[in-house]
């Protein structure tokens, strides 16, 4: 078990460390700071109300982060699969209330790293500080990417970025999700779908 | 002149203070890498096609980054104003050309740095990979919120929102780009406003 979980910090050290090289005593800090956890299908990492409490790095697993309206009806910001993130940054830096719900949708192991923790890594080796600058940064341009796509591209366009930009997800990912994410009724999909099935070549 | 530069570098020296505390020396290092420049109403910092050679920092005036679509009509990603930034991020760090322009909407100045120097200032002083961190992701919570919004909300009340959320900008931007930045037409504004005059108790 030792052994298996040692492998787990070795995907997250090889992630880091294809950012910047990291020396011996920055992947041993990994080790000691970051803390494995599995959760099962349909589980909550965050619910909205609780303060978000850790950093999570996905090893494997599929997960949503939405936001109910007042409706009930949830709107994804985000699904995260192997190798990115999932946090309401935030919450999880102002010590606030959040008022997203990160839950699971594939059985999941999770890295977390909690506030307490993070403040010592980056006090212990600053170029943590240097390496989630990068992340953060990757992680604006994507989401700037799909702001602008929100505002200038239909509805059916916005559906086929999502299918040739996310391959991978397509068959991982209820419908209803994905028409969520796209903020277009899951009905507008399912219209667009039996229109391609009728006529291959449509779309990309 | 040299001391109202001087005294333009104290703005922005303040607003990474207010960040975390600067030594004298990196206070210096700000002097050095960061270079003044002014643009009159109309003028481009950034055109498409062109690698974004700086980020940009606004010590005053209003400008816009916006992405043409094929029919030649802006979509507005972001208005940037006094102490805030306005950056093709993707572009800078990939030296990549760029999809969008940054114009300007009133005469500005702002304070620039160059891709060679902003690497100089991380590595003469690594407590500015901490402040970027932090600032990227404050930009990225903010933008994370607009996206959500994006999804979840109607087009009016995601305009009476921008209202209440920008009641600086509304005298300064005209109605023609909060729609583009909004991702609604001008003429639906017009109606809401029309809407509004005649019943003012309407909206936020």
């Amino acid at each position: 078990m030792y052994q298996e979980t040692k492998d787990r910090f070795t995907t997250m050290i090889d992630f880091f460390n294809s950012i910047i090289p990291l020396k011996q005593e920055e992947k041993e800090l990994i080790r000691q700071y970051f803390h494995l956890r599995s959760y099962k299908k349909r589980m909550f990492v965050l619910q909205e109300g609780d303060v978000c409490q850790h950093l999570n790095f996905v090893l494997c697993g599929c997960l949503r982060m939405y936001k109910d309206d007042e409706n009930g009806s949830p709107h994804i910001l985000l699904f995260a699969t192997e190798g990115s993130w999932i946090n309401d940054l935030d919450s999880y830096y102002q010590e606030k209330k959040s008022l997203l719900n990160i839950d699971v949708l594939e059985n999941a192991e999770l890295l977390q790293i909690s506030r307490q923790d993070i403040v010592k890594l980056y006090l212990n080796a600053p170029k943590f500080d240097r390496i989630f600058r990068i992340l953060t940064e990757k992680n604006l341009v994507l989401l700037q990417n799909r702001m602008l796509e929100n505002i200038s591209l239909s509805a059916e366009d916005r559906y086929y970025n999502f299918l040739s930009n996310h391959p991978d997800l397509i068959n991982r990912i209820p419908q209803v999700h994905i028409a969520s994410y796209l903020g277009v009724s899951a009905e507008f999909i399912s219209r667009l779908r039996s229109r391609r099935a009728r006529n291959p070549l449509m779309g990309n």
